[in-house]
């Protein structure tokens, strides 16, 4: 089971960015995603999509992150550009266990990056969480995630030119 | 060289979203990014990281691009949910020529779609444009972005726990 963690999330400011993560999260292959800020209108809008398109992904916010973290008995990693390289991290991370994995926003708290098994980077440039969270899944699962059915009323099919999109009604 | 162009960013509205494809394009190993929307905010965001983590990444919006696709000599891509697999892109797309990589916000015009060389899809979910250029630029490049050195005066060392920051000074 693969679990992200929104820390930091600013409701109306971080809207899109955390609606991007939570995007990404269940596309490319998390099972759920839990945000520290209660915000309903994410969760909606998340749960939305999946309705549509497909798929078990479950979404909560208002999370008291420090449990979570705390009582997390698989691995747990952050995504930071300060941290190791991925590929580095990817060599050594044991891959059969349930994974959470950190996203924060602006400043994420010190005690993080010690509470968890690795602070991972995509590069250490500055860029964004949610190309990291992209990322790493796609790394970590080999492009699994991509070519998973979500088996949804709403299906896109693959197509050089144009949209080709087929809805199942109920 | 590889030139992102940015379609239909809404000033003010796209403006994180925005930030974020030009921060991952700088970081995954781009060369500039073009923004069909003038903003000024954005070129000085993000020419003030590359000014203090290094490289020689470029930014100019307010581009006309319908004349930037027509006059593209290389290869077009446009990064869409409704493409091609990008595993099945990969194969076929030629590595040696110059590439462009188009990432819209909402609407993309249909003719986009019929003029570039490849619509490709990072699956076939709705997600995120700033995931979907990570991830393709990750594959393209191997990894290899990631690696790059930038030779900034800011450069962050890799940590298992915390921060590392060497700063050179003028």
């Amino acid at each position: 089971m693969i679990t992200v963690l929104r820390l930091g999330h600013r409701r109306g400011r971080d809207k899109r960015i955390t609606t991007h993560v939570g995007l990404v999260a269940r596309a490319f292959g998390a099972d759920e995603l839990l945000i520290s800020t209660k915000d309903g209108g994410i969760e909606d809008t998340l749960m939305d999509v999946s309705a549509r398109f497909g798929g078990e992904f479950r979404v909560k916010s208002g999370i008291k992150w420090r449990k979570v973290i705390q009582r997390w008995e698989g691995i747990s990693v952050h995504l930071t550009m300060y941290g190791e390289h991925v590929d580095d991290v990817m060599l050594k991370m044991q891959k059969d266990k349930d994974l959470l994995i950190i996203v924060g926003a602006e400043k994420v708290p010190p005690e993080v990056y010690k509470a968890v098994d690795f602070n991972v980077a995509m590069g250490n440039q500055p860029h964004s969480e949610v190309a990291a969270l992209a990322v790493f899944m796609d790394r970590l699962l080999g492009g699994g995630g991509l070519r998973k059915d979500f088996y949804g009323n709403v299906k896109i099919i693959p197509s050089k030119k144009g949209k080709k999109v087929v809805e199942v009604c109920d």
